[in-house]
């Protein structure tokens, strides 16, 4: 098998859409920065979300059942940071955006891209990982005041945005 | 529960990495274009690709449990049309690059940012699709002539490139 370091520069060249992905319910108020987000498939509609089992806010997310992914615009860079930031608490991080509950009152971000907001289906351990499967309930896909959305993503261990001056020409 | 549309609409805002995974074995050659896949643990190395049930290279891979991982660099587009089209065999599809084998026999690709040479260690079937679950045993980060990586994404129905024109500032 590949040893770690090996393994990890590899990751660094596979870019990843930066969310937050947020919950709120019995099991308390929580959120964090993921890249390992994916779409699985749309019958029915799923995405799955991987989150360190030693994570301090994995055990809300177990309880809660909810949750909402927020893909970061090219403008939010700070709440990356912010909701990566092990001296903050939940409230801090919350502080710094605004939010609106969806359907399952998971805090969907104003400015992201779109909000997945999705049931927890399912959960798999894989080592010190749970990759939790979600079916998605409710999108909301939110317009920019130049009506040209941009994104942020993270490759090669720094941040990148795509705009209509990263797109590929033939 | 969401409607596919509005699924689909809201994963088109979801940036991916444009990978070619491919396989060889006893099922055959394959291989296919592919946006969802993602880190899943570093203890031990995996990451995992969702893949149709449906696609007739599906079985191929569930065949040889073992495939490799091309994350594709700027100049590599035309290849992951080549490998999305339905009109063309594996030989044909593979014919179009240079391809060099790392452990488990699975074709690397010549140029793309990086190989990730897997076994496949579990398949876990969620609605039409599968995500197979893969142990990375083998890493191999390609330089590229300018010294500097540049990736190739798909968002919002479009690709984009990666590098140091679409890095963020602060």
């Amino acid at each position: 098998m590949v040893d770690v370091s090996g393994f990890r520069n590899g990751m660094a060249m596979l870019t990843g859409a930066v969310n937050v992905v947020t919950t709120d319910g019995p099991g308390g108020l929580a959120g964090f920065t993921a890249t390992a987000v994916c779409s699985v498939t749309d019958q029915p509609p799923t995405l799955l979300v991987c989150l360190n089992q030693s994570s301090r806010v994995h055990d809300a997310f177990a309880a809660n059942r909810v949750l909402c992914v927020n893909p970061l615009s090219a403008g939010q860079q700070v709440l990356s940071e912010v909701f990566s930031d092990r001296n903050l608490t939940a409230e801090e991080r919350f502080a710094r955006a605004d939010w609106s509950p969806l359907r399952t009152g998971s805090p969907a971000l104003a400015g992201s891209l779109v909000n997945f907001d999705c049931r927890i289906s399912d959960i798999h351990s894989v080592g010190t990982h749970s990759v939790l499967y979600c079916e998605v309930v409710e999108v909301r896909i939110n317009g920019t005041a130049e009506g040209a959305a941009a994104g942020l993503v993270y490759f090669n261990r720094a941040y990148h945005q795509l705009s209509e001056h990263s797109r590929a020409l033939r």
